[in-house]
């Protein structure tokens, strides 16, 4: 039995069976106390046994870590606990040596526990964090699926490149040691220059244009060489795209999404939000149900600016029109409304070519939304639905057109006013752990030098 | 408003508002019928007009592919639906010149389509396979999420390899142009080489071994130069893994899944499977149903031998113990017992090295399930939880165990009798749409030599 279910229907002289793991071992002399686990929840169940076992003396020996089966009854608990379980019988699955590095006892660093990120799932924090990982992930795919969203797989070995090239890792099957001088690539495995995605907006584009709704939920890829707390080489991105959707309604998926996910989790992972809020974030769960409740200001960038620079502040980066803002203007914003603050039409030459140019010739129709305690948690836009404009403003920035004819030609058969956005999942995992360092919200981070397992 | 609603709610009478795409249109000289479409559904609406819209010229003249917006009154159709829409307005929200590739007259071959793969989904038939395809994803996730398996995201680039070396795609950002002679890979960007995953599994293993039930569900690729119709080089698959479980316990959860979901596709989707039933593959839904409710036989590879060898046929291949079994006897052991056949303990030479060996030492409790008209839709395994004979059959087969230390290390810190399989989840949709060509089952699949979008 699931412990997960033990808990929920538990039934006072019901007498169960159990297989898990010893997290923490107690032995009296004529009795003993295993606090044990099976990982299909965050609570631990305490088996409780005495010397009428036939083998006592051997369970009185079991190291934490070990695999056991329990049998017993279900019994009132006198500790801290509603029930405990009486064990009339346990069974060792597989032994565990001392030398095992979770031991109960002192709490382990985050950083050793990235040496060892096998085992770190065995924690409290991270079986939490990556249960976490999944019913968020499931909430996604029920909020779009249950909306009548396609979900699409985009493509991750790619031609194409999405925000202009050097980020791409490269991927190829030509003997490398062997070859000398300028390589030739239609020799390669797909007979061109491939890579591995940055996005899948523009292909999810095409399926927008197709089913009027549809998503990404995969794997991205940055070759950036940079070491920070927020950036991994590997993530996973959630694209939504939609036709016949200007950039407010594509404000009011990216919020009612939002909410939708933050609440589900809320539902789903009391226990584990509460030992993020006791351990990891003080708060957490006010913030977390503060966002399911307020209000999303929607603001101009240029009247950001106007704001920031009224402002009583000594910024480390003077705020300006036509110019992105910092995370000390995102954390100002913020706490200015109260709240989250979607900020929109941004000033043009600090944006991707397909964005919607608006008529000002100067801005184009995107949005950030800031959300407090986290800055800027997904972007979006409304993308280009004019031809002309779309081949113009790629031309001007000597992008390669013939290329992305097949995306320019969205435009010429029935294409109309489309909106998306996408949302990196891990940094939507950071705001709701309160686990800063995205290598401590993914299973085996792959970071500059890092490629374990 | 969405389409799908509208034919679920359908109120004779009622004003509305669509937004979609011109399927067909038939004009005569005082009105017009227009098939429409907004992708949300596979069933399309028709539009009727006449020339009271004050713009009664300009809608005669739209071509197949116009993205327009439509205001009208549902009424009693004359025709093959039940309803349509009487427009009180048409706007024209995209045009669509003459040469566009989808006309509504002649059927384009799928060949054809692979050329224009951007444009395929918006053809009845892709249109409904990406959504079976997305359909079925979300059954598999709400399957699992529903029983309480952790969703584990998978490392994609990898330095370990789980099938042996030679199938993988390099991963670089080395500057290969500028190089000569053997490289140096401490150089490249995660100090060591690297590629891209060909399977989760095992890391999947560290998943079930602290949560009990896992599963991925993610991209995997082969770089196999094979040009076949089951083939691609990036493909999605579904691995799940399960502590405390043994071989049977394994077969319950392929078994029970695979019905789950292909149930689960026949009452989401009964318009998509009509269509493949009629077009695609007489006789599919009547197939699909009969799995879900048929037996599963398990039977040993070495049983089934003897059926084969018995059997009154003129193999091209004669079956052999010890050997791996070919198409033709696949498909006749699922007609022979007619239904679905899980043929169990493998000879161990054949199948992969974490498999667990049984006691005759010579097969291992290795599963693949055959499918009637499908042949192996899934394998599995139990996993060799002795650490002693894992290490052996690794350097049996002279495999670098330093690089899977944290491998072997799960069978000492409290291991446990634990099983997985793997599910292609291309070969799922090949099962239950009929359509043969994994090319055709994927968005923009990648093959030798293919790499578009």
């Amino acid at each position: 039995m699931d412990l997960i279910d033990l808990f929920k229907n538990k039934q006072i002289g019901e007498n169960v069976t159990v297989e898990g793991w010893i997290r923490n071992h107690r032995d009296q002399k004529n009795f003993g106390f295993i606090d044990f686990s099976d990982g299909t929840c965050q609570e631990h169940l305490q088996i409780v046994y005495d010397d009428s076992l036939p083998n006592f003396d051997e369970i009185k020996k079991l190291l934490v870590g070990c695999a056991i089966e329990a049998s017993g009854t279900i019994i009132e608990s006198k500790g801290s606990q509603d029930i405990e379980l009486q064990a009339t019988s346990i069974k060792i699955l597989g032994t565990c040596p001392s030398d095992y590095p979770l031991q109960a006892k002192g709490r382990p660093t985050r950083e050793f526990l990235r040496e060892i990120a096998y085992l770190r799932p065995r924690t409290n924090l991270f079986q939490a964090v990556f249960r976490v990982r999944s019913i968020a992930a499931y909430a996604i795919h029920k909020y779009f699926q249950e909306r009548g969203y396609v979900y699409f797989h985009a493509p991750i070995i790619t031609a194409s490149d999405c925000e202009g090239a050097g980020e791409m890792f490269q991927v190829t099957t030509l003997p490398l040691d062997e070859l000398k001088g300028k390589l030739d690539y239609t020799k390669d495995f797909f007979g061109k220059l491939a890579g591995l995605t940055v996005s899948g907006q523009l292909e999810a584009e095409t399926f927008a244009l197709s089913y009027k709704k549809t998503y990404t939920f995969g794997p991205t890829f940055r070759a950036e060489n940079s070491n920070t707390k927020v950036h991994a080489s590997e993530f996973w991105m959630i694209e939504p795209e939609m036709a016949f959707c200007d950039l407010e309604g594509d404000m009011d998926v990216m919020e009612d999404m939002l909410k939708y996910v933050v609440k589900y989790v809320l539902d789903n992972a009391p226990q584990e939000i509460d030992l993020f809020d006791k351990f990891v974030e003080k708060g957490l769960k006010e913030k977390l149900e503060r966002l399911v409740n307020s209000e999303f200001t929607r603001i101009d960038h240029k009247d950001v600016i106007t704001i920031l620079k009224k402002a009583n502040v000594e910024w480390e980066f003077e705020p300006e029109y036509g110019q992105d803002i910092a995370k000390e203007h995102e954390k100002y914003i913020t706490d200015y409304f109260n709240g989250p603050v979607f900020i929109k039409n941004w000033p043009k030459d600090i944006k991707a070519f397909y964005m919607k140019q608006n008529s000002d010739n100067e801005t184009v129709a995107a949005v950030d939304l800031e959300v407090p305690g986290a800055g800027e948690l997904m972007g979006g836009s409304q993308r280009e639905e004019n031809y002309e404009k779309l081949l113009n403003r790629m031309e001007e920035l000597n992008m390669e057109t013939s290329a992305l004819d097949w995306y320019l030609n969205l435009r010429k058969y029935g294409g109309c006013v489309h909106s998306g956005f996408g949302m990196g999942f891990e940094r939507l995992l950071i705001y709701l752990t309160g686990v800063e360092n995205i290598r401590d919200v993914i299973p085996y981070p792959r970071t500059p030098g890092n490629c374990d397992y």
